[in-house]
């Protein structure tokens, strides 16, 4: 049977706990798995590419069949081709994350039919961690460990102080 | 790495066309996928649980690492432990589907933590194709044979003959 | 242009005043208007087909362009054919309402590809009065005068009383 | 202030861990708070009206302002003007139960003005836990003691022996 | 009976395949058939309004009882008076459209009582296809040529041109 | 029993007929109602701090239990804390409104477990009532009247004129 390679993308800006738990969850589906920093430089965002980078390899580092890579203005069906994916993973919280995912893989399915699109619900746990949830919190100087590994924790305060 | 075992359940009372494609495209994600029709004998159906085999082994019978099998008043974690089930398969169409799958899964995790669980998207051409849809479809006597596997929808006319 | 025929189909056991308003809207849209009362006799209902059949010929007396049918075990699209409808009038009042009625009018386009739907939304007052409502206030004695044409009311407690 | 009385009903067909959480959260918004046992005499159930009503008085016996009550065929208004009820409690876990309750509080406003209905969330670890989870997972035999209180599932057992 | 006159509005930032279908239905339902691009000057969009004037001309000219018109920040209610209009017309595609659409009906009614607004449900094929998808696909020089009318995509391809 | 106090929170930009149906439903559960006006300066509105503020208290004069505040840039946990609130009160209209209420109630609940939150449905009238819509209907210069208090109306138009 061919190797399966799986892709998880997002913009991690920045990571949350509810990333690690699927990507620990995927990295045990595939063969490899990919995970993308999506990036996109128009958009203001907290962390810069790079910071996102080492969080991420950091946070990922216990995964042998792990790696990280970045794209910058890509369509992720561009990235899978080029690293030879075979599976896209996405995780699926509620029925807005339904409905948009459903015109995603509408427009992924015409742009590259061989490419298939897996999908892992998130634990109740980590329903409502996102990282808009985790920016409103920094934006209020609230406490954010709760929603983010512990390692990184420590990483992003020391980013968001330089940021200062 | 250790072999990905999946399982897709189903009453498939009949199979449709929504049935094949998700076992088609589960097929490939997995070592070995096997399809388990979960029958309640308490409940009335349209097919036996005989007829059912016999279409679904017909209708799944090029593809190469798929089983078919069958169970009575058993829980589906039961038989994914019993069977040495990786990961459960399904296959979400709607928002209502979401709600009861996440329902299903928090009670899944519960009873088998070890045991992780992987969605499909149907595709929007059989987005509304349903085992209920097919039923009241014969109910009415018009015509399902696009909803059905070709050879299936012979196969199951003889059966629907027989009953009459 | 040819003539538009519309239908519009329910159980109307009872009709109720979202009913009347649905089909008062209806009717201006549509040279004729069908409204088809769909029975299905091995399904126990409050009223008898007769008694539907009356209430809803006294409820829409006053619009001209409007005929009222009955059909029993028949598929929607096969009672429009006989009729030369154009359209099915349906109402849709919740996000229930149209997973339902998107499968409905997916059958139906298969049909009779020939035949359109057009959709009405309930207005806000109407949003939650239903059949199954006013049988529920009908089971506990309950006041469901505010919810029928008040020209009925009169007629369903007669109905009611000779059901004693 | 005029003394607040809430009213908390359901059919507890068993009580759950999130029914136990929903009445002590709302026991301490009102003065008094009445739990009602609506009980369906023509529908079959698990437990008896006994039953349940022992089970919820053993369960709530730490809490000082909780009544519990029982109803057959009454409408949850009529026990709420009985019993001098100011609001109806009701827990709202998914878009579906908010559906229901839409409609629900249409008519209860119709019914009774004067009653006001508030609302509480389940939290993420109960959002899943039902009285018919619970009894599938009786069916199957599988244990169940996670989703109801501590002291109630010995008790339930006991009655479910009885039951055989 | 009076004559029928429908509205069907949108930004067609660009057209759409979705758009055009839901015009070929639409322009069968009524007398006439108004196809409004509602422009608003101060959001940055991707054509003029003379650009998508022209490419709705085009794909419309097939239709004998359709005409084009042009709205800067008016009211669809505003610009129905003013044309005589007697029915709104509407796509709907998802849960979220429904919320819109209920929530844009209810201002309406108010503002424009006689006016009704009938629906139509996107076709399975066309449910995700949208202006802001093809915008994406732009954006990121991918083949959108399927989800826009043939003789539309070349002179939306020369127009981008023009734009570099 | 110990005191009750709630809190109402919104930008109230402007204030609504919604906002006052809530508020006035909710000061009759509370023996005490803050009404919190939520300000956030960095983004352009349409009436200022001290406008909604005198909106409100003059809106609002007639409920003896409530007391208006305001906030810049604060979490409304930290707000609910100072002001020794019992329990967040929130409206909810959609499945929209859920979805985002059980996400800010997860993060509230670890923020601040000590505080509850209870939710009151809108009224189907006011279903659709929205400071956004108001906005929409102030942009194209129609009448809001209708949305708003009496006695705000004429206030608001007073400010609008001052803006131009």
């Amino acid at each position: 049977m061919s190797k399966k390679i799986g892709l998880f993308t997002g913009s991690f800006d920045p990571m949350t706990l509810g990333h690690l738990d699927l990507i620990e969850r995927a990295s045990q589906l595939f063969d490899e798995l990919l995970v993308g920093i999506f990036y996109n430089p128009h958009k203001q965002g907290l962390l810069t590419l790079e910071q996102r980078l080492a969080v991420l390899e950091k946070a990922l580092s216990h995964l042998d069949n792990v790696r990280v890579l970045t794209a910058e203005n890509q369509l992720v069906v561009e990235v899978a081709r080029r690293e030879g994916v075979t599976h896209l993973v996405r995780g699926l919280r509620n029925a807005s994350d339904l409905e948009y995912e459903a015109s995603f893989d509408f427009y992924n399915r015409n742009l590259a039919p061989e490419l298939e699109t897996v999908y892992l619900l998130a634990k109740p746990e980590y329903k409502y961690v996102s990282s808009s949830g985790v920016r409103e919190l920094i934006t209020f100087k609230a406490d954010f460990s709760a929603y983010v590994p512990d390692s990184i924790a420590v990483e992003l305060e020391k980013y968001l102080e330089t940021k200062q």
